[in-house]
């Protein structure tokens, strides 16, 4: 497996299949784990930096989970390299920053990816595309149990798992659901719903995790301690407030539908038309119009598309992946005539 | 002929030809004319108002170039069918208002027009499509002659023809020229030709003539005053100032294309996009749509569709044509819904 195989592949995260796939995009379990004997990858001196990294490659590397799996370096990557990774939801966007001694492992699949270095020795991810939370985590588990029986995690009985960020202390477990909530947005619901998810201890962030916006009406909510509560607690606490997030949605998408369903169909087409069309467009009004046609799709008032078209577009259409496909270098202008072109042709638009 | 013809007929000035077609939409001739020996229109007895009506009635009915032509009594028509006269430019909006006594003559062309009793007691127009004022104007004459055979017509020797408003006194013409003007708008220079178009004694007004709004980038340019000089002096006038617009209105398109042929490639696609998929739409936002789809195909951007499709358009899509359509009164809900099914139907668009 090559970094390039994975442009003209579907991740798994984006099938648009699973429990609730019309609002639950994803669901990711992610572990944060740091080896005995180490510091912490920010304090660490270079020498140290390497030890680390070869270490958990090394643990890594004889993982029967990991058996075929690509190890990338991050200072061998490209810029646009490493982008395109962070576009594909398979390591953070700090992990880009200062990439020596930093590397990603990633199954074939892109079910499972494991930052080294990052902020802490090891970050392992399980991505599961809908609402498969217990799945993710018994399969994140498993891999941390099994990398466990050959390196000895910073652990302390008081605290539990050790991390660098103590919001991440104790179980180490960072439990996220990616949901499409349009109609909580159209209906003016959705800041009453930030309120009451901080209230509750989780987190609700954007399209691509911590300080970055929600476009397109995607929104991450997440535990934002990892401390005084089970694994499995973290994640029934979080599974039935996505629930109801989800009846939320659904319930307020019937009432769109029952009191203005005229406008939802013409807002849904234009959309459509408009993509179809456009000779210019941003990733930002990319997102927007896909947005709203993925709704159409749940709403089965575009047949034309299906939802796998729509959420590879989402990725495709981003500047790494844009300019990976174009195999060169593009300045902002020249991505959004491409990426218009892309879309045309995805859609079989307007020539 | 009826009147329920014409709702199927492309009248003469919507065939989208003639000289500089691409920015002259049509050109039209009309002269005021009153009878002597009776008041002004509005200053008559119901039963001198009568007499005029069947005077003028029995003057128009045996010219030789009416012989296919229909009368229309404004009091026997419906609201909806008085607008619809309006929206195809056969008659002004103010001869819908008390419709007792009032007539129009239409031929089966609809090149020439005879409103009676509007202002005056005869209206003579002749619409010719594209920049064919001379021609027009030629046509309006010897209708005019040939209608004088038969009536005499209010004259002094002094003023000329007598009208019942002083700024038709004198000839009786107004010639006016309807020119799509998108460039001038895009580039903010259509503020400073108002003002000069003002200087010149011209007007320059909206898509159905005095006291509209210029919508689409539609203008209207007609002389102020009929008074003074000669029919031809008139019209040589207007005609050398259209000729400068229209350069003007040319050669800055020249310019966007050469400057911004991305940005107004993508406008125009998207405007197509959007009347592909629209399901609901107004008539201000067709008009508008229309008339950029209108430059894209004079650009050869848009070689789906062609200037008769959307000139047709232009007049179908507007209130009284879809009501007709339709067989019924829509309310202005009903009708938006309407125009975005007639519109798709005629795009080919989104189903």
């Amino acid at each position: 497996m090559k970094l390039e195989d994975l442009l003209y592949k579907k991740s798994e995260w984006l099938r648009g299949t699973g429990p609730k796939s019309n609002i639950v995009i994803s669901a990711r379990i992610r572990l944060a784990r740091n080896l005995n004997g180490f510091s912490f990858f920010n304090w660490a001196k270079p020498k140290e930096k390497e030890g680390i990294l070869n270490t958990a490659k090394g643990a890594i590397d004889k993982s029967k989970f990991m058996k075929k799996s690509l190890f990338l370096s991050m200072k061998d990557l490209t810029e646009i390299d490493r982008q395109f990774l962070v576009e594909r939801h398979l390591m953070s966007p700090e992990h880009v920053i200062d990439p020596e001694y930093k590397g990603l492992v990633i199954d074939d699949k892109e079910i499972v990816s494991i930052m080294v270095n990052e902020e802490d020795h090891l970050r392992i991810q399980v991505l599961q595309s809908g609402f498969n939370i217990i799945e993710a985590w018994h399969m994140c588990d498993e891999i941390d149990t099994d990398i466990s029986n050959r390196v000895t995690y910073a652990f302390s009985s008081k605290w539990g798992y050790l991390t660098a960020c103590p919001t991440n202390t104790g179980t180490g477990l960072r439990a996220s659901v990616m949901l499409h909530l349009p109609a909580l947005v159209m209906t003016n619901q959705i800041g009453k719903v930030f309120q009451a998810i901080s209230k509750l201890g989780l987190t609700m962030r954007g399209f691509y995790g911590e300080g970055t916006e929600a476009i397109g009406n995607f929104f991450q909510v997440s535990n934002q301690l990892a401390l005084g509560h089970s694994e499995n607690d973290l994640i029934d606490k979080i599974g039935g407030i996505v629930d109801k997030l989800v009846k939320r949605e659904e319930s307020t998408r019937s009432i769109l539908m029952a009191k203005n369903k005229e406008e939802m169909v013409d807002k849904i087409w234009r959309a459509y038309g408009t993509l179809k069309s456009a000779r210019i467009i941003t990733s930002a009004e990319t997102i927007k119009l896909l947005s709203t046609i993925r709704l159409g799709v749940d709403l089965d008032i575009v047949g034309n598309v299906d939802k796998i078209q729509i959420n590879e577009l989402f990725i495709l259409t981003q500047p790494a992946h844009l300019q990976k496909m174009e195999g060169k270098l593009l300045t902002p202008n020249q991505r959004d005539y491409k990426r218009a072109d892309l879309i045309r042709e995805r859609l079989k638009g307007e020539k």
